[in-house]
């Protein structure tokens, strides 16, 4: 079993709905961003690009774990979201950071709109969480959050991966990390348990659209990084 | 087997939610209020407050509905509510001719806050629709349509029912209806469906609290005619 | 004055926002995908393209019509909306006849997936409507709106239009007929209007950050077409 | 001028919201239940009930500023907002210290169900919110966050109130605390801001309706504390 086939437990929901959408979660994870992310050819203006919009993305996802603090049914689990929106908030300005050395003003990063890609990921996310309850919302959430766990170790692995002078060593470490690699593994857990709790081997028909159609628009967001570099 | 006993299937969810909440859903469908429609005994002032709180209350339970809309998973689950909400919305105006055949004028029908009982009852479903899905919303929305249906037909049954002018019987009569009966029927078989095609087993714990709470709620919205009476 | 610039009125909320947008508005209302259904020389595939995610649209808009009745602020405006959703819900079925008379099987339609295009709009339609009031929704809902009756007076009066022979002739009909321009006159004077009661010209800046945003998201649902006849 | 009258600024959204509701706030901020607090005559199952309730409360605040962070209109804001979350949920923790202190088993407080007076202030808050915007959202949070403050200030200014051996002393002085009093001005100066920002003037009809109902709920979640000693 490689690494990244190691999220979720065995039996889980989260193992099926990966295993039910393979080709697209295939095609997200594999990316061609993600290979050149590995072999480091990836032109810096798709990664720039890509930098740009994740900004707006963590924006949009914070909100997201905000309506999954309206929809937690535990004070515990108030606890928990509440928290990642803080982290997801701090990390905003760490991305700042980030984006000012690979070259990126800040304040282009601000006035930059959301492209199509970003705001149908995010949004889908949203619509599904108000739609549904907490486990559709998480489901929806589990593509980003568990896929660029997978991404990291797929990268890690990668035999043609550029590890002397690969321009982007910090980020393949950042989510290849301990304390990423375990935010991944919760989320695939939390989708789990949701799954016996809420009914989730009864609902797969509904969960698996929503978690195959997240993996689609994340191979779009990954593209446009691509499509950025080729105009 | 008592025929109020009959909505909803043999093991499926609606017959378990009423099972489970049996005290709340008696003290509910056969509170003071309903006994005293059917013994004819309920003060007007009774009648006529609580006309009026339905007014509001049929207006939050047509917002209800368009919820149940954006959250419906089929067109043709679109197409069903969206008949519910007009039918609700024609309603409101049939109402106000019911409530000047009582001696209140439509006025004085448009002019009445919304008693703490109505919002409660009404935003709590709001709510649960909003933090739940479909499930959700359809279970804390049964207590008021299949709920009415029973406090019918034990009306109908009662031997204390006073036939023989009874100033409430034109209300019994239209929950006594086959029209009425039938929608009653169809919101538990709602509730059967759902509860299999969306986990409502596994997600009992959570649905049964909600019932619960929705019938407490309802038990509240009659008693505040009788308060009215009594102040 | 064009007659595509008489939508709402002199100092009206709508003006103010297509005039602020002027740059997304022209390239949305006259995008290329536009001006070859004027001309003619769309090609048969980008067209089919783009009825198939129509459809795929219909049903969110009517998702989006039914949050409306959910933000309605009067009983009016409830029915006026719940026809509206009734409206959309006939035109999928219609949808379907016409993808058919264009060659696209009903099973096709059905099977097609979201394209990101579709769902970036929709989906902000939606986000916009959840975070914001009745007027961020209508704001966001009026590009489709009121753009299609714009996009079909300039077809109406461009020099190039192709008039004998025009296959997308049936298209052009159905929007610049007076019963389309009347609902899109409509929904200008329901932004001017909300304008006025909700405090537009104050909550500009946001009101035309999410006008601008829906045009540039329109302008991509265009382009999708126009991308799947060159692929 | 009154200590208490001191809340926002002068031509604000607050004071205009305050003085439009002044029958209903006056019976809200110097309710019976208030007076028995200042003069220490209010039964001690009276105040027993409002500490579990308000436990219960809390809980519902937290998911409704949750609410306001999805709706926030900048990082600042959601900063803001999630920080609020925070303090409530770390709040709920010491609410049940003080619960123990005050005879009242932590098993009793969790086991307790909402009352209709907490779910009808609580969801109609969340209802606005999901209706509205984030400047209904907050107007209708105004009343318990700023009403508290006022509370604290018309009792600490009491010619009736007892200071010596008066049971309700630790809850007074929480409340009228410079750090509570801090807050409850920060509440209403958000109102007078987002009055400019989001056209709070000529939204006015709307506002006060949503002011003054959440006013009258709020008599009513005092008023069950009452009922409570009676019954």
């Amino acid at each position: 079993m490689s690494p990244w086939e190691d999220f979720g437990r065995e039996g889980g929901l989260f193992r099926r709905l990966r295993a039910d959408a393979a080709a697209d979660w295939q095609a997200y994870t594999w990316h061609e961003f993600c290979r050149r992310l590995s072999d480091g050819s990836l032109p810096l203006v798709a990664f720039q690009d890509f930098l740009i919009q994740d900004y707006l993305f963590l924006i949009q996802f914070a909100r997201a774990k905000a309506l999954a603090v309206f929809k937690a049914e535990s004070l515990e689990a108030m606890r928990e979201k509440t928290a990642s929106i803080s982290a997801i908030l701090a990390e905003t300005t760490m991305h700042l950071t980030y984006c000012a050395e690979w070259g990126i003003p800040e304040a282009k990063v601000r006035a930059t709109p959301e492209s199509a890609e970003t705001v149908s990921y995010t949004r889908y996310v949203i619509d599904r969480g108000l739609a549904g309850d907490i486990l559709d919302l998480e489901v929806a959430l589990a593509p980003c959050t568990v896929g660029y766990g997978e991404v990291a170790l797929r990268i890690l692995a990668d035999p043609a991966r550029k590890l002397q002078g690969n321009p982007y060593q910090s980020w393949i470490e950042a989510y290849g990390s301990d304390s990423y690699q375990k935010l991944a593994r919760e989320a695939a857990a939390r989708i789990d348990a949701l799954g016996e709790s809420h009914g989730g081997h009864a609902r797969f028909p509904m969960l698996t659209a929503t978690f195959g159609e997240a993996a689609r628009l994340e191979q779009r967001f990954w593209q446009q990084g691509l499509d950025a570099a080729a105009s």
